[in-house]
């Protein structure tokens, strides 16, 4: 048995939290097509509820709990578009969100897990006292950490985002997504190699954050220690499962510079007129810098979220 | 018979821009319509050919001349999007696209233009020497002037996005557009008060550049002497031809602040996750600022466009 949750398992996943997510639509530009010499199929996660992919395996993760066990609430420590999916989620089935934050967190990020209602706790900007602190809360309030990526319904959840993308265009060969922890990419690779087993999953990875690269290419798992990327939604690294399923699937990583981060989003934004996140224009930049081997090809691409600082934008 | 082209004519112009243009989409945000206490369909053309509304009457207006006129080309002294929209039309009807420039227009709208093929001639930057240069280039070459809203063919193309409007959202109660010259907006409001006869029809300008407001309170042509306004796409002022349109189809006129344009195009941005430009942003305004009494009905609001200089935006 492959390592990760099965197809029959995704197509669960998608039922199950079709009514509470968008069918993001495709999107296509003749231009971008001609500056990647490929056609590029746009899978817009940035139109998703609350702005990113996440909400996908956050609430098929949430609605899958048992009632006693979701009344006690859900736990979190991700700052990110996670936090603000699970607060999401949670204030959907009605139930407590902890959201632990490092306390340098941006304004806008807290803002977005207090609008639905999720209670955030302040912590010192270090993954252990984040860690400690979402202990803290669980071993109080009972709570069920949900973590980002490192579950198997997390990964189910995420892959709907490619489930649809396959249905909406038939015939691809390639399709490319953001590398991270590899929740959203594991999912992808699952239901991809499911469905279609001759085409290509590629991971794209900032190269300041190497680690999905480095792990597949030498078979350990190798986190990143300090990740630097522009790409704020990709310093995370593989978890045994998801490294797992990645080699399993014969997943490749490509690596991107951040001048190609932002000009990728920069390509998207005036052509497509899409508000896109720089984690989410990183799958966009090894097509559009012709670094991808896409020449020729119909390509899909998740652009996965589209949270943005408008106060501090990288162009200029 | 009132003043402007009539449905019949309206439909055979989205019958024959139809194979050229997108039917745009329209979008929806749950967060918007409490922002509003209203429901609010955008109809997102910024997501259109070249980037705005302008292909539409551009692409008609240039179909619709004689094989041995528009073999002599197009003439056109907008720097703005009908520029581009009339280099565009014009290559996909295979014949010249001349447009006239100020010397001083951003190095982005020349591009627009020369990248579909215009030629372009600079000259000063006021109305006179444009005017002037576009002559010169009518007496050389025989090409014909493809005015920016002075045209019923224009106002014919410009009015399908409404029709379309119409279509994709059974039950509206008011649309919005953006005014400038006015080919938008008396477009839409022969599309919808043809469909719709009690559905209201507001233009939305900027109180910098209020001389359609001031023509519809006093009844008389007011042309707009400096406009000032952060909405470059709304700087012109209406002819007779749109005021007469627009003043038999009992249209009223909303004027939005220039901090309110800045804080609805920062809204449409962050939450629709789309481009749109300051222009595209006014009709929005009076809805997210509580000024256009559109508290409790179904509201259409035409995004009219989004071409942006993202190293000149006006966020922070």
């Amino acid at each position: 048995m492959p390592a990760g949750p099965d197809l029959a398992t995704l197509r669960a996943a998608h039922e199950r939290i079709r009514p509470y997510i968008h069918r993001t639509p495709v999107m296509t530009s003749r231009s971008l097509d001609e500056l990647a010499g490929a056609r590029l199929f746009f899978k817009c996660e940035n139109l998703q509820k609350t702005g990113s992919f996440k909400i996908r395996g956050a609430m098929y993760t949430i609605l899958s709990l048992g009632e006693a066990e979701a009344r006690r609430g859900v736990v979190t420590h991700s700052s990110g578009n996670h936090a603000t999916a699970v607060a999401y989620a949670a204030r959907l089935r009605g139930i407590p969100a902890y959201v632990v934050m490092p306390s340098n967190a941006p304004q806008v990020k807290r803002q977005a897990v207090e609008a639905f209602g999720g209670k955030i706790t302040l912590c010192e900007p270090t993954l252990a006292a984040r860690e400690a602190a979402a202990q803290k809360i669980i071993e109080q309030t009972g709570a069920v950490l949900v973590h980002p990526y490192n579950d198997e319904r997390i990964i189910a959840g995420q892959a709907t985002a490619a489930l649809e993308l396959l249905e909406q265009v038939s015939e691809l060969d390639l399709v490319l997504a953001p590398v991270s922890g590899g929740g959203l990419l594991s999912g992808t690779a699952i239901a991809v190699k499911s469905l279609r087993p001759r085409t290509e999953v590629v991971g794209a990875e900032p190269a300041g954050a190497d680690d999905a690269f480095r792990s597949l290419a030498t078979g350990h798992l190798v986190p990143a220690e300090t990740p630097q990327t522009i790409a704020d939604g990709l310093r995370a690294s593989l978890c045994p499962l998801t490294f797992q399923i990645l080699r399993e699937r014969d997943c490749r990583i490509v690596l991107v510079r951040e001048e190609e981060i932002v000009a990728a989003m920069r390509l998207l934004w005036e052509r497509l007129k899409l508000v896109v996140e720089p984690s989410g224009a990183v799958p966009a930049a090894p097509l559009l810098c012709h670094t991808s081997a896409a020449e020729g090809r119909n390509v899909g691409v998740i652009l996965s979220g589209g949270n943005v600082d408008l106060d501090h934008l990288p162009f200029s």
